[in-house]
Order: C-alpha cells, then sequence, then structure tokens
C-alpha cells in the first residue's frame, strides 16, 4: 500500500473515451490498495481554444493576465470534475477538487506562476475518507484570492509539489511519450529511452526544450527527494525514474542530446563596458518576468564590449522596448535580433569527471561544417546556439559520435 | 450617479461579437458616471456541452451532483473572464470575480443550492477602485467550500442578490426578449409587452413557467425591495419595470396568462384517509429536493381520499420510487402518472377585489370544450391542469376574454 501522485496531461484525458482509460488505470491502482492523488490537465485543445477565445475578445489588445488566468483554469476544472464523474461510475469514491479548494497559494505572477505553499490538510480529508482526490493541476490562488496558473506545463508541478507536501512514495507523470529519451525520436531514428536519468541531468534536458517535463517540476521534485516515473497513458510498459544520481548513472558521459527551437538571441554590440550595463538590462527583463536563458559578453575593441543573451521567441517582443530602454541616453551600441537559431546541448553527470566533452563537441559540428555563434556551459551541459537550419543535422552528428544509440556506451 | 446591477444572459454572451456588444453597453453606463456590477450567465449552449460531457463520462449511472456543479460552474467562469477582457479592451477597468471570491455562500444542495449570505465588502473594494465587477453568475460555494449552482436561470438570482446585498439602485435583467407579455407571443399574436408588474404577479407568472426570470430572483427582489428591469439586450426599448404594487396596476384584472408545459400529474387513488400520508410523502420529496407544485386532496367514497400533485417533468422519475416508497405498507391505494397535461394560469392582482374571475376563466374554457382535470387558486391566480394539446387553444381564448390585447382594459 503505497501514497502515489498521478498526473495526466492533456492528450490522456482528451476525449470522453481517454478519460474513461484513465479512470480504469486508477481504480487498479486502487484496487491494489494503494492511495491515489490526481492531477489533471485540461483536454488537449482547450487551452488553446480559451485562449484564442480570450484574443478574439481582446481585440489587437493585450488581455489583462489575471483574466487570462481565470480564463483557461476552467480547462483543467473541467477534466478534474470529468474523472471524478468517470471514476464514481466506476464506484470508486472521487472528488475534484481546484487551486483554492486544495489552498494552493502561489505568488501573483499571473500566467506563470510559482507556487509557494500547499496546505495538504484538504487532501489528507479526502484521502483519510478513502476517496481519490482528482486535483485541477497547472492553477492555485493568490494570497488576495485571485486565481494564477502555472504556465504552459504546469500540471507536472502541481503534481510534483502535492507528491512533496503529501510525502508520498511515488510521482508518475503519465504523457503522450513512453519516457525519456537519450535525443528527440523524430529528428534522430536511434533516439533510445533512458531507463533511470539524474535530476540534474533531467533538468537540463527540461531547460534544453525537451519537453517531457516542466522544469519547474523537476527542481521541485530535486529539492524534495521525489521520485518521478515519466511513463505513457497508452501503453503498460515501465517509462524512465527520474531520480537522485547513483553509481550506475556515472558510466555514461552524456546522457542525452537536446535541442531548442524556442530560441530568439538579442546582441547589444560595442556599448561602453559599464559594470552597471548588464545589471539593468537584466533587473528590467526580470522585473517583466522575462526569463534569460544565455548570457555571453565579450570584450571587443578598446573598451567596448558585447553582451549577447537568449530569450524564449514569444518573449522577444517584449524584450525590444525593455531592452531599448533600459540602454537609455547611452545608447551608442546598436541591438540586434535574432530569430533564426536553434540551440543544441549535451547533457551528462559524466562530463564532470571527463575532460574533453565539450572540444568534442565542437570537433563533431566542426566536421559538419555547422558554424557556432555562442557557446554556454555547466558542469554538466554544453549548448551552442547554431542556425535553425542545420539543428538536425547537429542532433543526429552528436547522437552518433557521443554512442547514444547503444546503451552502456561510456561515449 | 446611480448603482446599477445589470445581468446578461447566455444568448447575450453568446460570442464574441455578442460579448463586445455588452461590453459597449455597459462602457455607455460608465460614461454617464454610474458604477456598474454585471453579472453573466454561460455562453448560450455552453452549459448543455459540459452537461453532455458529464452524462458521456457518466454512461448509465448518476453522476455525483457535486461534480457536475464544479463542471458547469466553469462556463460563467469563462464568460465573465471574457467579459472583462472585452471591458478593459475599451479602457474600462475591469475584473472577473467568482462564486467563491466575492464569498457567495449556498447551502448545500448541489444543483439546485439557495443562496444563504453574501458579503459584499469584495465587490466595493472593487467598485470603490473604480473598476466593473463581472460576476459570474449561477454559483457559489458552501459551507465546506465546495463549489454549487443555483438551478437553471440561477444568474437572475445572482444579480438580485447582489442588488440586494449592494443597495443597488436597479437591477436590470438583460435578455432575449424585450420584456414581460401579457402572454408567450408565439403562441398568441395579440400578446403585448407589459410596462409594469408587480413582484406578486411576476412571482405567479414565473412560477407558472413564464420562463423570464426565475422564480428565486422574483421572491428576493420582492423581500428586498429590489426594482428589476427585464429588457432586451439586442434593443434600446424599454423593457418592463418589476416593481412594488401601486394604484396604476389595481385596473387590471387580469395581467397575464400562462402556460407551463413542464408538469407532471402524480394521483394517488383511494386510500384511507390518514392524516399522516400526505406528509409522508412530501417530507420524502422534500428531503429529495423535489418541489412540488399543485397539491389537489378530495375525499372520495367513503373515508377514502384521492390526493393528486404535480412536479416538473424532469423530477417524475424520482418522484416514483419516493411516492411509492413513501406508501409503504398500506399501499392499498393505485398510483397513477400523467405526463400529457399543461398548466394554464390566469395571474392578476386586480382579482382580490373582483369576484368571478374564477367562474369566467371556466366559462371561457368550457365554451372552447376544455375539460379541466384539476383546478388550484391563491389570491391572484387560477390554474386548471388541462390536456396538453390544447394548452395553446386555452391560453389565446383566456387572453381574448380577458380584453388582454388592449392596455388598460379592465377585462
Amino acid at each position: 500500500m503505497a501514497l502515489i501522485v498521478q498526473k495526466f496531461g492533456g492528450t490522456s484525458v482528451g476525449s470522453v473515451e481517454r478519460i474513461a482509460a484513465v479512470a480504469e488505470r486508477v481504480s487498479r491502482f486502487r484496487e491494489r490498495g494503494d492511495d491515489v492523488v490526481v492531477v489533471v490537465s485540461a483536454m488537449s485543445g482547450e487551452t488553446n481554444r480559451l485562449l484564442a477565445l480570450g484574443r478574439d475578445v481582446a481585440r489587437e489588445t493585450e488581455a489583462p493576465p489575471r483574466e487570462l488566468d481565470a480564463l483557461v483554469a476552467t480547462g483543467e476544472q473541467v477534466s478534474s470534475a470529468l474523472l471524478a464523474i468517470a471514476l464514481n461510475t466506476r464506484g470508486v469514491p472521487a472528488r475534484s477538487l481546484l487551486g483554492h479548494q486544495i489552498r494552493l497559494r502561489t505568488d501573483g505572477a499571473h500566467t506563470k506562476a510559482r507556487i509557494q505553499t500547499i496546505d495538504d490538510r484538504p487532501l489528507r480529508e479526502v484521502i483519510d475518507a478513502g476517496q481519490v482526490a482528482v486535483v485541477a493541476g497547472f492553477q492555485g490562488t493568490d494570497a488576495s484570492g485571485n486565481i494564477t496558473t502555472l504556465g504552459r506545463g504546469g500540471s507536472d508541478t502541481t503534481a510534483v509539489a502535492l507528491a512533496a507536501a503529501l510525502g508520498a512514495d511515488l510521482c508518475e507523470i503519465y504523457t503522450d511519450v513512453e519516457g525519456v529519451f537519450t535525443t528527440d525520436p523524430r529528428i534522430c531514428e536511434s533516439a533510445r529511452k533512458v531507463d533511470r536519468i539524474s535530476y540534474e541531468e533531467m533538468l537540463e534536458l527540461a531547460s534544453l526544450g525537451a519537453k517531457v517535463l516542466q522544469i519547474r517540476s523537476v527542481e521541485m521534485a530535486m529539492k524534495h527527494g521525489v521520485t518521478v516515473h515519466v511513463r505513457s497513458s497508452f501503453k503498460n510498459t515501465e517509462g524512465t525514474l527520474v531520480t537522485k544520481e547513483d553509481e550506475s548513472l556515472e558510466a555514461i558521459v552524456v546522457a542525452g542530446i537536446a535541442l531548442d527551437r524556442d530560441v530568439a538571441k538579442v546582441t547589444i554590440r560595442g556599448v561602453t563596458d559599464e559594470p552597471g550595463l548588464a545589471a539593468t538590462v537584466f533587473e528590467a527583463l526580470a522585473e517583466a518576468q522575462i526569463s534569460v536563458d544565455m548570457i555571453i559578453q565579450n570584450v571587443s575593441a578598446g573598451s567596448r564590449t558585447d553582451l549577447t543573451f537568449t530569450v524564449t521567441r514569444g518573449d522577444l517582443e517584449a524584450t525590444r522596448p525593455i531592452a531599448e530602454g533600459a540602454l537609455g541616453e547611452r545608447q551608442r551600441g546598436a541591438i540586434g535580433f535574432d530569430e533564426n537559431l536553434v540551440k543544441v546541448s549535451i547533457v551528462g553527470l559524466g562530463m564532470r569527471s571527463h575532460a574533453g566533452v565539450a572540444s568534442k563537441m565542437f570537433r563533431i559540428l566542426a566536421a559538419e561544417r555547422i558554424n557556432i555563434e555562442a557557446i554556454s556551459t555547466s558542469e554538466i551541459k554544453v549548448s551552442c546556439l547554431i542556425s535553425d537550419e542545420r539543428g538536425p543535422d547537429a542532433v543526429r552528428a552528436l547522437h552518433e559520435g557521443f554512442g547514444l544509440a547503444n546503451p552502456g556506451n561510456p561515449g
């Protein structure tokens, strides 16, 4: 008898038939004697349908984020009520629960809020009453009772946060893929499912655009030591365990290759190398809730400097006036924007203890005549910005070059 | 400068274009300097779409009413967010507010809950901040924080309750008809819009199936003295004022004719005339939240009695086992059910002081050879159950007979 949090994504609850299949799956766990807390996303397509309505109503203006949150939060509310009905129909007592009902408190950053606290008591009451709690993912309320949402994929974060708050034995993320792959199988035929992966590697892969798990959910799992099982909701096969680093993982130098297409590059060229410039720009971006990914600064001719950073393409429009405004009067340098780039990355705990991984990556790309626009590295990751048309070539060459097609190959 | 509560029904917010039209209308009131609180229903068709999803998921079983409420409450949430967006787009600051956010507390009778209290402070804060509050109608929460709904047409009740709680100057109900008519214009060509009608008359008309206002909203308006203006959301004409009785209304004996097609009759024949029988049956029905409309009891042969009552057709299935069960062992009498009846009624404050109104009604129906199955009267109403196929004939004959086609005619 275990306490398991199970999260079902949009495609897993995308129709009446699929909701029925989820109910069957949950009831099998219940028959085994497990306590189950379910987290659901909106039915696939629903969030986009609602956002399109909001856009149509807003015409050319920006819709208030508070209202967009109230609008899209209905998607998860509908799925949670429907799944609760489907479970009760099968003799499994179940209750739908919304963000405000489980007192999932977030900050006030509408459309990309962060979880602050969860009161586990309302959930425990449901569990103790022998019922399945069916929680609407992706949503919470801020200190004033406004509905907030956690951003795309936020239901993963809800699931992990609940698993942490309840001290659950396992957090299962049911999705439309079979687990975490060494790279995107649509790009690289020899991509292979990974059985286990460390939080750190998963974090890097998630941050690099491997869309299996939302990055915050991985951060939260790592922080609270929640073991996450990413698996298919359509097959009964084992997926990928995302867990603490252990010895068996060390043999592999590179665990995965990621390609992030959602990259826009901003370059501020030839500005005077003032200490305050980067701070001014990034403070203004942070205030506007825009996440900056890579940051590269090089001193060029004389005392002038080039500052390059990347944001998501969706944030580029908002970034332009902020970057220009932050420069203010001193706008002596030119600002350039580039959306025709992608980021290819190699990730692996093993590279901490293996020298030469980065240079091997550059050699592989060079052999393919792929030009590198910018490089950024962390302890377990090397990322290169390259032209978007060469992205798939780069992934295939790196997957081959680091021997990822064959399990256990140390690269 | 007034404080006005405006309620817009499902057809009034049924599309992006209509939501835009509502936003235009609200902003004109704001330009005039009025404070406005808006209450919206779900976009037309949405509640039925959601209920159909719930039915599909529940298969042959009864979906838990708690979950149906969580499901359908999303309809009003979507409209309120969309209208708030549309208002902000037009430079009118607005906030959507849900049942739990305005602390609209109801009892726990899911799918037909009754409002217990409203905390006017959250609304006052929004009004005082110069914003339009766009309240999701039809919904509240019970003492445990579960989402409840007020039953079909419940948004009218939300609007009147808010007007009462805020001491608003006026409650406008925007709908797809131009106001209250002397009878259904689809049945009777000479039906005429009424400029003013008393709460009492409106209450009887609403209870008789004239679907312009939900009956509870009229009860609440009467109790708190809220003046209600029922008017078209598509035209700019004046509608009908529902207000306190005044002298000008007295001239009219009969204010309107109503036809209620949603009638099912239950007859318990020839049971021993025990004092407890009716109590047993109606207590059991009340417990199951089934509303009984007409109740007629006649002593027939010997000490035996016939008990007849009516419920809505939707409640008939639930009524059968309850009526049979309540009789229990003593089930000596036969129970009969009849769904092929309608109720035709005449309503008017004037009949209090005019004798012979009921007999005039019976004469008119007799002249049309319409058989009366049962009669029930109140101070300002006479209702007859007749066969459903003669319903329209009865309405036309009574409308003509009581001179309703000509305003001011004392009938």
